[in-house]
């Protein structure tokens, strides 16, 4: 599909953006290449899209569901016992409202673990958007379950392939307490062979560094710096409870993290990501949204602006991770982080397409575009989303929005009835 | 005017409300009143509107344009040099664009402290939405300006008197550290006798603590204590660094608090507002955006969001500040703060009214809508805003938005190049 989008402001200039099968053929003026679609883009701006460092899709079915509570009430009497009742349909229609909402606050790729792989990989293809999927791999450290779960990762990988490109098969090992040792160190060879991606809960809470300690007198980083799991292609999700040691391992090994704001906060952490030490050390990250239990929206703008003021306010400087920054992070790092190439709209370049609607009072005067992204607005401000080369939205409608939405709440509430 | 809502989700259950003037004459079921505009509420919930308890509304204008910076830079080289440029004509245009952003995210009452008082009074009476307007009273303890400000203050208020119902004038006399202690007596003799409310920034900044101790050996509260400034129309904004004496003398006193966590963060204030101590004493308490030049966003449902989250980690304790708690304190409190009645829907009330738009994914399965509302969503949310009896706004259009956009833009930008 050939995409003209005409008057756009792109980099402080009006431009025109010919985009084919996604990638961008030419940026220019007056650009009368014959297309078949043409976005007037006149008072909006172009972006690359946002990613979405992690998340449980399907838990938009929990929203609100259970909020304010203790972490172990929380888990035991609310969300536990609800996922242990979900089919592959209640999470193909969580992930695909999820979807619905990404789209709606412009994220085009998600980094996902959660129950029944296959029906989050079915509603990342059917909404068009890119998926890094993983099946949530817990075992308790019972021998059985760990071989039943590598039973189950080798055939969802060798599935992926039917959901390509829209899927990407990764790694979900939990947790270090919740996953064995010979677990871990079957996806580490598992994945070095095929070049997976790995996707973990890591130094989340106090609790699991304790457990650590206990178990394997290392710290999360250290042990599984022990059995060589941390690598390149290993991401480690929440970070709050780093050290600087740990820091220096994860620099070594080439580790990317994705930082959680919101559901820190919300599950109050014990400690927030260290921000500067991170900066100084030359870590790359991005933000996370995490699932709509524990946040409970899935706005990546909203998680930047909490990861850039909770930055300033901890390391008591206000110039700690400024605008641009921010949303550099969310962008091309991101897009690093997860290989989809280089993420900034220029020709040859392939990034998913925002466009943002600057006919809104928190684009007045819109003196620069990044503090009026990550300080003034929100999700709603995205208005055209073009993903794989498809438009998914446009004027803020998604086609068969209303269907969609009706289907998942009937879906939610069947659910907690049951 | 007569205004009936027809079939909108209120309490849980679908009503009609009719509205005459402003006050709610009847809430049932298939309500056949006469009314003058019949809204179709389907879809919708109605709730009371919001109120912003701490804002300087014109610096809309200083959006952007200066973010990031250490705070004596951000005020000496940029903020200041501007102000001093400002004209009534700007402070007009800005605190309409403030007015229309308010009104999109459902807010319809703004407590306001701000250069060139009429022209925020003048904005706030032709957008239809209700101000308490006070001018910044700084004397920098000089007996001749505290006079000028003293005469310009007595002019202020038998000015106001014309702009009501609209507008209520309040005192504004800025902070401790700016303000001599005999304007402040002044400001506590003339506030008593004619029933004024005082609106001053309390303990924002360990600096501020530090020039009083200096100044006075006492706490900002202990000394407006000792001058005998604290009374029940006196509301201090920020608190940041309340102590448990400061709290006692709060709540003896019956002062209420406003708490501005955005702008806390974002200028990395040295500690939060003490919410436990505050919940423990039961002090009264509302939130405030402040202006868009440290925020950058009038979003009161995002300013909750944040509240609400950072109370749960700075108490380690994710029961903290609840939902439902932090709505009420942004509507029901913070009617009572500003003595605007019963601020809830109920007959014979006369509270602004919001439509929500539930027709979102944020909103699916809504299982709670305080959750959804604090948790999940933010101002554009609000589809329609009735505010003294009459519609400011209808499917998130504000008549005549577009012109206004663009000549706040013009002379924000005029400023800027002057």
């Amino acid at each position: 599909m050939k995409i003209l989008i005409k008057d756009v402001l792109l980099d402080g200039s009006i431009r025109d953006i010919f985009i084919n099968n996604g990638t961008i053929e030419e940026i220019g003026v007056n650009c009368t290449r014959p297309a078949d679609k043409i976005i007037n883009g006149k008072n909006k701006a172009a972006l690359p899209s946002f990613i979405n460092g992690h998340t449980h899709a399907a838990m938009t079915l929990f929203r609100g569901y259970a909020d304010d509570m203790p972490l172990k009430s929380w888990l035991e009497e609310k969300i536990w016992p609800l996922e242990a009742k979900l089919t592959p349909e209640d999470v193909y229609w969580g992930a695909k409202l999820a979807c619905l909402e990404m789209i709606k606050n412009g994220i085009t790729v998600f980094n996902d673990m959660y129950w029944h792989w296959e029906a989050t990989a079915q509603a990342a293809s059917d909404m068009g958007i890119r998926g890094l999927i993983s099946a949530v791999f817990i075992d308790m450290f019972d021998p059985k379950k760990s071989t039943e779960q590598i039973e189950q990762n080798i055939k969802l990988f060798e599935l992926s392939k039917k959901y390509q490109p829209s899927v990407t098969f990764t790694f979900g090992p939990h947790a270090i307490y919740t996953v064995s040792k010979q677990s871990l160190e079957w996806i580490r060879d598992f994945s070095e062979k095929e070049n997976i991606l790995v996707h973990m809960h890591l130094a989340e809470t106090a609790n699991e560094t304790g457990f650590s300690m206990e178990k394997y007198g290392l710290t999360p980083v250290e042990f599984l710096d022990s059995i060589n799991l941390l690598s390149e292609r290993y991401i480690g999700c929440h970070g709050c409870m780093l050290n600087e040691p740990d820091t220096r391992i994860i620099k070594d090994n080439k580790v990317k993290l994705v930082h959680v704001p919101v559901s820190n906060l919300k599950l109050s952490v014990d400690r927030i990501f260290p921000y500067v030490l991170m900066k100084t050390e030359g870590i790359p990250y991005c933000f996370g949204t995490d699932g709509c239990a524990s946040n409970n929206h899935l706005d990546i703008i909203e998680t930047m602006k909490f990861a850039s003021l909770l930055a300033k306010f901890c390391s008591h400087d206000p110039t700690t991770l400024p605008a641009g920054e921010t949303f550099d992070l969310a962008t091309k790092t991101a897009a690093n982080i997860f290989r989809l190439g280089s993420w900034e709209i220029k020709v040859g370049n392939a990034p998913d397409i925002i466009l943002i609607d600057l006919a809104r009072p928190e684009f007045v005067p819109n003196f620069d575009i990044y503090s009026d992204i990550v300080y003034a607005s929100n999700g709603t401000v995205v208005d055209t989303v073009i993903c794989m080369g498809k438009i998914l939205m446009e004027n803020r409608y998604v086609p068969g929005e209303e269907e969609l939405m009706d289907k998942a709440n009937k879906v939610a509430r069947a659910l907690v009835a049951r």
